[in-house]
C-alpha cells in the first residue's frame, strides 16, 4: 500500500524548481482542502514544505502548516527565516500556536517573539500558562461577539466585520464592557428576528459555559451532551476568556479512548509508536509488568507451600492454567464493562450493589458452566471423581470472586477519585489468580485429604 | 450521590395537577437547554413526561422527547394518542425518526403512517431503508440548499425562509434541478461577498462528499480529519441525499470507542448494561469464556502429558502462573498498542515488518527483566540454579514469542478483513499460554534431564 501523496511527490518537486513557482502551486491546489493539500505534501523535505507554504501564502499555507503534527511542524519551521516565522505565529489559530509554541526550544521563542505583533504576543503569553488537559490548554481566543443593545440589522454588520479572522461565526457571545458574559445569540437567531429588535430581547441569557480549569474531558462530555458546535469559556470572574470549538473536541474524544484503552492493556501512557524508540516503549510497560511480576511471585510461593499437596495428587497441576485462565477472563468481562460503563456514564456510582448484584447472577451462571466444564474434563483426563469436584467448585469459586473483584475494585477506585481504568484485566486476573490459587488448595485439602 | 432531577420532581408533578399546567410548565423550563430540562424529568413516569411534552408543544417538546433513548422514547409514546402520535413523527428530526420508527412494532407504525403528512412518510420510508451502520442512517434530509445562479443578497433571503426547520444552515449545498451536488458555500462566505455575486462565483465546486452506503466510522474519521461541521451524503448518482451533522458522528466517535473496549476484555457485543437482564449478560460472555477454556483445556493436556516432568521436580509448577502471567501480559500490551494504532490509523499494515522488529526489541529488553527476576525467584524458593536457568529462558522466550504473536495477529486479522479488536488480551493470552507451557518443559527437558 503506497501514501496517497507518493505520486504526486515528484511533480511538485519539479515546480518547486521551475521559474514560476507560486502560481504554478496556487494553480495546483486551488479550491482543494487543506487536508487534501497536506496529503499531497507528507512526503515532500521539510524545506520543500516551506516553499510550498510560502507560495500558498497566508492563510492557505498557514492552514496547511498546521496539519502537520508538532515534531515536523518544529522541523519545518526552522526552515524559515525570521520574518516568516513571526508571520506564521501571528497568523496561527490562538489555540494551535498555544500548543506548538511550548514545545519550541525557549531561546527560540525569545528570539521570535519580538517581532510578533503585541496582541498576538500577550495571547501566546495568556494561553501557554493554561494548565495541560484544562479547557484553556484547547480554547481559541477568535470568537465572535456583541454588546446587547444593538439591532439584528446592526448585528449582521459588525459580524460581517469579524467574519475572517474568527473560528466561528455561528455562535455570537454577548458581553458587557467588562467581557462579562450576558448571553449567546446563533447567527440563525439574528437572520430570522426583526431587524429591529435588540440583540438584548432575543439573546438566551442561560448560557452554558465551562470554566478555564475544568478538565478538558468534562468539557468534551458537556459538548456531546448538549450538541454544541462552540462553547464558551470563562475565568472564574465570569469573564469570557474564548471558546472550545467542536473539532477539538473531537480531537480530545480520540485521544481520551486512546488513553483508556492503553490502561485497560496495562500498556503504560500513551506514546507516538512510529516514531518512539524501542527503548522508550519498553520502558512504558516495564513498570506495570514488574507490578504484575511482584504479583506473580506471590502465586509461586502459595505453590510452594503446597508443595506437599503437588506431591501427593501432581494432578492438581493440570488444572492450574485453565482455572487462572477462567478467573481471570471472567474478571476481565466484568471490569471492562464497568470501566467503560463509568466512562461513559451509563453506570453511576450510587448503583454499586444493584452492579454487583447482577456481576454475581451473571458469575453464577458463567462459572457454573465452567464448572461442570472443568469438572468433565478432570474425569477424563484422571478418571477421579473426587478431583473433577475439586476442579468444579474451586472454578465456580474463582469466577465469582473474579467478576465481584472486576465489578467492585473499579467502582471503588473511581469513588477514592482515582482512575477506575487502573482496575483493568492485566491487574484483575493477577487478582484473581493469588485468590484463587489460595481457594483452590483449601477446597483439594477438605476435599482430598 | 442522588440523581440530579430528582429533588424537582415532586414540583413537577404538583404542577401537573394543578389547572394552568400549561403556562406553569413553560414558564418552569423557559430558556433552558433541552438536555437539561431532560435531566430534570427524567425521574417522573412516562405519562407524566408525555404531559410535559404535550405542555411544552412543539418544537421544545418534541426536542424533549429526542433526548430519551430509544426504550424510554417508546414507553413515553405509548401514552400518547394516535394525533399526538403522528405530530411527534412529523416534527422529529429525519435521523431520529428513522432510528424510532424502526423499534416500533410494524402493526403500530402502519397505523399512525396514514396519519403523517406526505412529505414526511415518504422520507420516513426512504431513511429506514439504509443499511445499519451505513452513512444513510445517520444522515438527515434537512439541510439548506441554493441554485447556483442566486445573488448572494438574495441566497440571504432564501436561507432566512429555510433557517426554521434546517439541522444547520451553515453549510449551503448547491444543486441542479435534478439534485445534483455543484458546490459548497458556508453562510460566512455568502456574508462576506459583494451582494451582487452569484453563488456560482464564489461557490467551492470540490465538495468532499461521502456515498450513503459508507460505513459511519469511515464517515466519522473523515469528519475529525477535515474538521466539518456537516458533510454531504450523495448517492450512486451523485444526487444529494442528506447531510451528516457533527453532532451525529460524536455519537458514532463514541459507540465506537465502546466497541472496542468490549472487544479488547473479549466481553461481547455491547449491551445496555443497566437494563440488560444478567441471563442477557451471561449469554454474551459466555461465548468467550468457552472458546478460551477450549485453549485452557489444551494447557491442561499438555500438562497432563508432562506429568512425569512434573512429578520429578515438583518446583517446575511453581512458576507456571508467573510464566504465564508475564508472557501474558507483554502480549496484552503489545496487541493493544498495535489495535489501537490501526484503529487511528498511527500504524499502518504495510509497516509491519518495522512494528514487528520494534517489538521483538521491546520483548528482548522487557523479557531480560522478566527472566533475571523468574530467575532470582526460582534460585531464592528452590536454591537450584539449574530451575533458575530453566525460568530464566522460559521467561524471555515466552515474553518474545507474546510480544510478536500480539504485534502480528492484530495486523493478520486486519490483512485478512477480519476486525483486529478480535485478537485482543484474553485471545493472545490464551494462545501464549500454550505456547508458554511448550517450551517451557522442553527447556526443562534439555536441562534438567
Amino acid at each position: 500500500m503506497q501514501r496517497r501523496g507518493a505520486l504526486i511527490t515528484p511533480q511538485i518537486q519539479d515546480i518547486l524548481k521551475s521559474a514560476n513557482t507560486v502560481e504554478r502551486i496556487r494553480e495546483l491546489f486551488a479550491d482543494m482542502h487543506t487536508y487534501d493539500i497536506f496529503i499531497l505534501c507528507e512526503n515532500l523535505e521539510d524545506d520543500e514544505i516551506a516553499e510550498c507554504i510560502k507560495s500558498l501564502g497566508i492563510p492557505v499555507g498557514i492552514e496547511l502548516f498546521e496539519q502537520f503534527d508538532d515534531e515536523r511542524k518544529k522541523d519545518i519551521f526552522n526552515c524559515f527565516n525570521k520574518e516568516w516565522m513571526a508571520d506564521i505565529l501571528e497568523e496561527m489559530s490562538p489555540d494551535e500556536r498555544a500548543d506548538f509554541v511550548v514545545k519550541l526550544p525557549d531561546e527560540r521563542v525569545e528570539e521570535i517573539l519580538p517581532l510578533v505583533a503585541r496582541a498576538e504576543r500577550i495571547d501566546i503569553k495568556k494561553l501557554i500558562n493554561y494548565k495541560e488537559d484544562s479547557a484553556g490548554s484547547i480554547l481559541t481566543t477568535e470568537y465572535a461577539y456583541l454588546p446587547q443593545d444593538v439591532t439584528a440589522k446592526a448585528a449582521i454588520e459588525k459580524i460581517k466585520l469579524q467574519a475572517f479572522d474568527r473560528e466561528t461565526i455561528y455562535y455570537i457571545y454577548v458581553i458587557d464592557h467588562d467581557r462579562k458574559l450576558l448571553g449567546i445569540v446563533s447567527l440563525r437567531d439574528i437572520l430570522v428576528a426583526p431587524p429591529q429588535q435588540t440583540i438584548r430581547e432575543f439573546m438566551n441569557p442561560n448560557v452554558i459555559s465551562v470554566n478555564v480549569n475544568d478538565d478538558k474531558e468534562e468539557v468534551a462530555r458537556k459538548f456531546s451532551q448538549y450538541d454544541f458546535l462552540a462553547m464558551p469559556v470563562v475565568d472564574d470572574a465570569s469573564k469570557l476568556v474564548g471558546i472550545v470549538t467542536v473539532d477539538d473536541v473531537m480531537d480530545v474524544f480520540e485521544e481520551e479512548a486512546t488513553e483508556d484503552i492503553y490502561k485497560l492493556g496495562a500498556a503504560g501512557e500513551y506514546l507516538d509508536y512510529m516514531k518512539s524508540h524501542p527503548f522508550m516503549l519498553a520502558r512504558q510497560r516495564t513498570v506495570w509488568l514488574l507490578i504484575l511480576v511482584v504479583v506473580g511471585c506471590t502465586s509461586a510461593l502459595i505453590l510452594e507451600r503446597n508443595e506437599h499437596a503437588l506431591q501427593t495428587a501432581v494432578a492438581l497441576s493440570f488444572f492450574i492454567p485453565l482455572l487462572l485462565g477462567a478467573g481471570g477472563n471472567a474478571g476481565t468481562q466484568s471490569s471492562t464493562v464497568v470501566i467503560r460503563g463509568l466512562a461513559t456514564e451509563d453506570i453511576k456510582l450510587h448503583d454499586y450493589l444493584l452492579v454487583w448484584r447482577k456481576e454475581v447472577m451473571v458469575g453464577a451462571m458463567v462459572g457454573s458452566i465452567m464448572a461442570v466444564l472443568g469438572a468433565l474434563l478432570a474425569l477424563v483426563i484422571h478418571s477421579d471423581p473426587r478431583l473433577g469436584l475439586v476442579v468444579g467448585s474451586a472454578m465456580i469459586t474463582s469466577v465469582m470472586l473474579a467478576v465481584s473483584l472486576g465489578a467492585l475494585l473499579p467502582m471503588l477506585f473511581k469513588k477514592l477519585k482515582l482512575d477506575p481504568a487502573l482496575m483493568s484485566g492485566p491487574f484483575i486476573t493477577s487478582i484473581v489468580d493469588i485468590v484463587s490459587l489460595l481457594v483452590y488448595f483449601k477446597i483439594a485439602m477438605v476435599i482430598l485429604n
